[in-house]
């Protein structure tokens, strides 16, 4: 085996909802990546044929790569003559009201898809993984979806698409076995299943969970909240977003049995807030565990520091994004952390930041857990799913 | 019965730390306050002999009264010549470094203190009223505090002067019985209580709270908070914020037994973050109660909305400072309300806003509520507590 | 003459636009209006037939007077039966994309119209008028306009409706006499030639101003800018912001020759930026004058303390909104104001507060102003205006 | 020549101030060089002996770099024990109340110091050099400060160390010639200094600038100002700054005659204010030049992208903190461009964006430059004029 990415051949990649702010996002990490080469950068109709730099209002404080700026985008559409169809790997940074479609297109067409958008997380043969928290969903439920071929994806399709127009999104003669979509978290359900995986690991399952969230304003795009709603302000609901976070750590933290995954015997309590911070989801968690006996912050912290996420240091070794040297969780020595302005790159943004683990009047243990919603909450998590299943032989650049 | 205040005598008052930021909001209430008469504004040696404008950084958004400036001020020492000692009220907004031997020198001195500080709000015999919640412990432990003369507060005053030397604070010829001292409760604190009173009101005792605050940054004074540490950021660590909120509630919410307050069972759990607000605590809070079965969202939306707190429409008809027309509570119609910037000026800051009245996965209910931090939660609770203790007869302007 | 606005009787008025951000702040400062009575609420016909609550998302801190939220709001439109056309005055905060064709049909109806809106602001009888700068524009100009009748509104009206389609704003039967227009600077301009005004009354004129805007948010409206435009930024560019305040200047401080304005011989260079800052347009300006010889910090200082603007306090002790007691132009004592969050409010918003007044390398005087820009810059000018005509007895309330 | 830096062998480079927030970036920018090795870290004798992890409140988004964290903080001050004396550059961050003498000590102990503080920016024989703007000053100053030998620091230090005990700071047996100080401009200079060299290179001389700075927080360091003076608000007041501003660009855009600099003759007005952004100095910028003839917007902007800074590529290719492939010079191609939050990180900090070039009423031109303060404006400049005299053969790293 080999002990690092260098030996990997380069693959084509695409994104799909390339000019978008998940999209942006996607291209900085993408840009100078070992092995993934940009290949398609697709957008709506209104940008395909356009430059990057002209179809895009890039909005990252870091700047746009040079080497994108003058690619031409194209649409979103699946043709004989479309870039897509040549790529080994699709990221998908697509709003969820065309991302089940188009997905389901690009997967009935054979392609791998990695996909930030809800439309499939809780599809029973789609991967939903936190990269560093159950990487071991990715082999089992690709191979579920692979054994059901190009079908599976066809009737999604005709699903998703509007009035059953599913040939407006593929051409049949394009259909073709082997696709699959996989999808990472909610974005602010990242950072809690992480921290849960790496404590369940010592003390095994937790029951109840109670979380406050306070995210991040690029988490609602661009153009996303006007002004007037977060300056000087808290905007105590943001719509759909609870829900997720009740519903998606149950998947997550569940195990696979078979070609579905059974989920976790959890119950998440969740109260959401937008404020008034640019990057980085900090989520204040209380979890109480079905055996409370050896729970204490001490030993909590512990196995923090200790975690190394399945499927373990040879996987990780083979992919670039993982955190190496810091790792996936890092344990804040200062009474006052994490912070998002300050802890918000760690790990370049992959790794989740964890502090103030005490006891709680009302549950095993309290702490405090943040993530940088585009980067592990979004597409990083994205890219790193792909390179495990790089890593692990599920995709193979034949193209 | 007398329906109005304008019959009520005019009553001199006195600031403690009126230079400070909670002594800065004590004057801009007391300003035009209608029977309330600004007589000394005593601060630090270091501002006494100078005139209020020159001794004091003023930080509020809303303009120095004029009626103040040029008015001298005082030191906080107690001596005969003090302009203290010729009032009827007297406001603390000192820091708790300092609050508890010139509070208790005042109180040594007979007059009656209203402080907004922490030092005395566990003592037994002290009440910690937040006015629109717990009103009716006024009356009684004011009683037992006369009941035991200046010697009291003597004791006091010579456990909390550094060395003993309590005659740095008062001249002994000076102790007189009749003085008290009434504290309002911390900044956090006062809107959770009076929404748990209002639901209790209905629903019978609440016996878990969780809570996880989203604090506004004037909380913390001037200079307080460096902008470095709140610009784009959440702190998730306000110094004895969570201890102060576990355990206030008990007290507010207990029972008057004779001289001093049985605390109600009630288990909290808080987390407290700094959030970058200028003024307005949101809380997130989830709730159980002993008897769960009756309780519902719309039961708790009109229990809140129907709540009158303690001691009730004819003791608040004499109250000017309480939020007459809005209420104590007031209950958001939109689905992501109350927001501080656009809910905190509700009642002038004296009325605790809700929404979000949900069920919870782990508890019978989650709400958001939110309360103006330097109003309600510091000098317009002292001040509403000073003028029901002169509705009921409990202050006498006999100076 | 009486020396109060008690003598006034009520006045009818309605607002165009008024679920805006503009028309909000017209609703607060008319809720409470001594003898403007809130009569006609006008906006958008999405908005006509609700009530105001449920047709405006309120974003202003201060809460929305519960007087008007049960109140109809009616469209923009003149017809027989329209509750606009019962109004002594009209206000208006219209997009300037509608307010053209809406303000000349009111106009041609014989309303008086106080506009916001940049239409009309150049026309050469329309007086723009900053009222605490040059309000002696007023009489002449709206004494022109009626010399021309209606006709001067309905070709106004043709020119200013889509296709000539006047008849779609007003019924022809409604042409009546006596209708005038009157309009208010831009936010930014005003605060400027409040401070030009009150130093030429010493100086003489102004020849060169370089002024540098730091603009609030609040200036663009809701939904306005999109918080990721905003946050820890600057943007350098306030489309057409740099030439209405390269403009309007000359036209204010210029002097009324017959039935039009003589522009002043005045060259202004502007730079607009927008900066984090919710309300309160801060101004760096530095200024020559054609007679520099006596051009002292020391006597500006003394120039602005002393600034009684026309047409004089006889006429301003009538006008409830004029800032009695601080006066149009306040000096900052300290060397580090005026600051938007600490003097926006000074004179309830309709003082402009001017500090730093010093020598400049390159001009006479370099010094910085701020004015509220939805107050004064605003809504608060159009009121004062319509008050200054009514108290020279330019308005009657024949209705 | 080498036409890059890798064959440069490594030196040893100390910084003083290490723990600051200026020292902080010196550590980020430093902790990656291709040949600089930090050696010694030296701050107060407070933090001395602590490790560097323990020392510092780091307050900078990226995270300590981990190579320096367990690294011991020395004492800034001078023995032959100190490693200090070890290093063939030393950077200095110090404060200006500290700067002078310990700077001078380096230097009478043959130390090449490269410093960010004020003390010695206008000392005769001292280049104030921004390394993109007048790197050419430079060669002929270090050179006339080597020909007065250690003399000249130790007179400096007698004049600095207070009481004059110089021995203070260092032993005279440590005293040896070749030492000698750079310094670079302040922040708010610096990006109006290389725009304004490279519109002189086509232009000429410019006469006159008038220039009004929006600052970010961060160039006040930690604590740095309190949130309560920075949130909605703009500071109009930033101490000592619109001094240095009106006179550090006459002597940065002067020649260098003999052993000294003949100022350019260049009168600047500006007016210097604290805006809300973390970091980015924008400003805007009216110029006018001695030959105004040909100076167009257009002809500017080409003269700003064609612009190559003195003294040339090829000492650039050897210079790694050179914004290779970017340039000393942006010109933004949106209307509404440079913008702090997305124009800082620009050819990693050490660009100066441009934008918004047009004709000014009252000067020549009127531009928005835009700077990030603590690098190009702070620690970046200081190493990249170390990194020109190393490629220039002015250092050797002979320890």
């Amino acid at each position: 085996m080999s002990s690092n990415s260098s030996d990997q051949p380069k693959l084509k990649v695409g994104i799909l909802g390339a000019t978008g702010t998940v999209g942006q996002r996607f291209v900085v990490l993408l840009a100078s990546h070992p092995y993934f080469v940009l290949h398609a950068l697709c957008a709506s109709s209104r940008s395909a044929g356009k430059s990057y730099s002209a179809a895009t209002k890039w909005k990252l404080a870091s700047p746009m790569p040079s080497s994108v700026a003058d690619q031409v985008v194209d649409s979103c559409s699946v043709t004989k003559e479309s870039r897509l169809l040549e790529c080994d790997v699709v990221f998908s940074g697509l709003d969820a009201s065309v991302a089940g479609s188009i997905e389901a297109a690009c997967a009935a067409a054979g392609l791998a898809v990695f996909s930030n958008a809800k439309n499939f997380r809780m599809h029973p043969n789609v991967p939903l993984v936190v990269p560093t928290a159950n990487a071991e969903h990715l082999a089992p439920l690709i191979a579920a979806q692979r054994a059901q071929g190009a079908q599976m994806w066809v009737q999604e399709l005709l699903r998703e698409a509007p009035d059953g127009h599913a040939a407006d999104y593929i051409d049949p003669e394009l259909f073709v076995d082997g696709g699959c979509i996989v999808t990472n978290s909610n974005c602010s359900t990242t950072g809690l299943v992480v921290v849960l995986r790496a404590l369940q690991a010592v003390f095994g399952p937790a029951t109840k969970v109670h979380v406050t969230t306070m995210q991040a304003v690029s988490g609602a795009g661009y153009p996303g909240l006007p002004v007037l709603d977060v300056f000087d302000n808290v905007v105590p609901l943001i719509s759909g977003e609870e829900e997720k976070l009740e519903t998606e750590p149950r998947k997550i933290l569940g195990t696979v049995e078979g070609a579905r995954v059974a989920d976790a015997e959890l119950l998440v309590a969740a109260a959401c807030n937008r404020v008034p911070v640019l990057d980085g989801h900090t989520l204040a968690v209380s979890v109480s565990f079905r055996d409370s006996a050896k729970v204490e912050p001490e030993a909590a912290m512990e196995a923090l520091r200790a975690y190394v996420p399945p499927p373990g240091e040879e996987v990780w070794a083979r992919c670039p994004s993982f955190p190496h040297g810091v790792g996936a969780v890092r344990v804040a020595d200062e009474a006052d952390r994490p912070q998002p302005r300050l802890d918000r790159e760690c790990g370049k943004g992959m790794t989740v930041s964890v502090g103030r683990v005490r006891k709680c009047n009302l549950f095993d243990l309290k702490f405090v857990a943040l993530t940088h919603n585009t980067i592990l909450g979004a597409a990083g998590s994205s890219i790193l799913n792909a390179e495990i299943a790089v890593a692990q032989g599920l995709i193979k650049g034949s193209k």
